[in-house]
């Protein structure tokens, strides 16, 4: 990912997927995954941005937003992803939470 | 806050705010009114639980979970998180964007 941390997101409404995680120890292959999986996500159909941030304690959420549930559908088949899924069972996550939601308002502030 | 970094919200549908955040630099009173704040949503009728990140490049999400969008409104109009609004945008945020949506599924996951 580059630019903007912030998704640049559509006015409502849209789908959101948060996915919160707290990770293992070690990078085990983490960091390399994590970004080819930003880059091919920006790639799918209906993608509409993303955000996300780590904190020191290995907890982190990942905000993907999204045109459409089926847009949505499409990216949890995706067979890179479903490889990825996997990884991330097997080596890089403790616990994860992940929600789909429909936003439904949004608003933005930019310090004047 | 304490305990588990994941919200324990229940069985969908419930309401999601997704608080994407870059912070200025300096702390200026930050990290007390933060806790502050998280403790004064946990006692608003309708809350169910929140989950926050943030990295060393500053930029945080942090997600709180609510039964309603009727819970939603009354915190955002009760006059402690209204000051604290206020003064994120004079101090503490250098941008933010707010969505607000209604988590329609949810799954969680544990490393066996």
């Amino acid at each position: 990912m580059s630019g903007s941390p912030f998704a640049n997101t559509p006015e409502p409404p849209y789908y959101a997927v948060i996915f919160t995680t707290r990770r293992t120890e070690g990078d085990t292959g983490y960091a390399v995954m994590a970004e080819a999986m930003d880059r091919l996500a920006a790639t799918m159909t209906g993608y509409l941005g993303v955000e996300s941030a780590r904190g020191t304690d290995g907890v982190g959420i990942t905000v993907s937003y999204w045109e459409s549930e089926a847009a949505i559908d499409n990216w949890k088949r995706n067979a890179e992803h479903v490889l990825a899924r996997d990884m991330g069972r097997a080596d890089w996550y403790a616990h994860y939470e992940l929600r789909v939601a429909r936003v439904e308002r949004a608003y933005r502030w930019t310090k004047p």
